[in-house]
């Protein structure tokens, strides 16, 4: 079995669980983690169990790391073979109802980049999938970026995150965020990701992200044509500090970086 | 039959119409309006046909206005029979294929308040219908809105709308948006306000919409519970010209009111 055909099968295997969970989200247990806006389900803390025992069985020497409480640290070996899940991305988004904008996303990794990915949106059935050079699929169909050329006919997804870097973003971002022709925020990277990859929005802009919120994402959007760095423009690597994403359909790309500001 | 009623078999007739045209959308002729951020589509032209006409053959007396060209004006009367269509709100997010935030909304007014409203999404099969007085409802199921006290806790829709306002509303919304707990902007005034009442969101924010972008859903969440008002604080009527929108949970009012700046 392939890494890309390990990831599909648990995606596939787990769908139900997160469906049922969402319909009786009521009944949901939600703790708090650093304040209320950002909020941890049983659903997150399931999902990553479950992830980390399926590769112990098949892939035992493989390091793992995910979002939730244990596993969010960067790999001792960059280079080696490492596993990295978002249980749920989006949580907010599936607590509250604000539904289709929550997805399970799983990469595997390896010299810091993602070799093989799966993005699945239970709310509306999208499973999008990719393997290094081999493109990009979302439900078995091949995905490219917009044709969009212009910045100021161009959607931008623009994620406004929480507090804590939110000053920032529109001290940063400012520019952008007048000039675009659209302004999206969904609140889950990874579906403003998978977005860009399918041409529905033109480009994705954060000001900083942990590896399991885009390493899945990159994959898709990159091998379905899109362009992926840093925001001060340098190659978008999975495990080399927050120094924030920009995912675009490369036409607007240097136009978004000349937007940004320090 | 009441105008409601009439709301609501309209909506149902037309559910599948808009369901077939967005699932072939690559065929739509999609016209520019004002620039190509502003696409106007058959089916626009299409639904408000129909409406004006069933409006005409029901109601013969009654004045209708709505978004397309042509009936987009105030009515020479604010105070008589009104009926107001947005036949496809989120027109852009429809085109781009970004579901499901895109909605038919319709009401009915009388005194320069909506009596009457109702708003189908036609993706997730959504219908908010709402009487004065008599509540508002998603799918048969009563609506309360949220109970989310404080503002740096509260999910708040900010609509960036295109670029002739996105200046203004990063200006006088900036401290609104820097304090917010999660920002959200799906790109439809009607969905936005309509998840208001839903208690999916907290509160919705606009700089300036026009009557038929907000008469629906305005009733809708007030129906709810909600508190709807001018960025000035004044009470929300339909005709009184583009004074801007919010439309929160009450809770959160006074708090967004008082971070907006001239």
């Amino acid at each position: 079995m392939t890494e890309l055909a390990f990831i599909e099968k648990f995606l596939k295997a787990n769908r139900n669980y997160v469906l049922e969970k969402f319909t009786d989200k009521a009944s949901l247990a939600v703790a708090d983690k650093d304040n209320p806006n950002d909020l941890l389900t049983e659903v997150d803390l399931t999902l990553q169990k479950r992830f980390v025992e399926a590769v112990a069985k098949t892939y035992s020497d493989d390091v793992v790391i995910g979002e939730e409480s244990g596993l969010n640290v960067l790999p001792q070996n960059p280079d080696g073979r490492v596993w990295i899940i978002d249980p749920i991305d989006g949580t907010y988004n599936f607590v509250r109802g604000l539904n289709p904008a929550f997805a399970i996303a799983i990469a595997f990794a390896r010299e810091g980049f993602a070799q093989a990915a799966g993005v699945f949106m239970p709310r509306n059935g999208l499973m999008f999938l990719a393997e290094a050079g081999a493109g990009a699929y979302c439900n078995g169909k091949r995905m490219t970026v917009s044709t969009v050329q212009h910045f100021d006919e161009a959607c931008m997804e623009i994620d406004f995150g929480t507090g804590k870097n939110r000053n920032i973003l529109v001290r940063r971002a400012g520019d952008a965020l007048r000039q675009a022709g659209q302004v999206r925020c969904q609140g889950s990277a990874v579906v403003g990701i998978c977005q860009v990859a399918s041409g529905d929005v033109d480009g994705y802009l954060h000001i900083g992200l942990d590896p399991w919120d885009y390493a899945a994402a990159q994959l898709v959007a990159e091998e379905a044509g899109a362009l992926a760095t840093r925001l001060d423009g340098e190659p978008l690597r999975l495990f080399d500090g927050k120094q924030g994403v920009l995912i675009s359909n490369g036409a607007i790309h240097k136009t978004v970086l000349a937007l940004l500001t320090r």
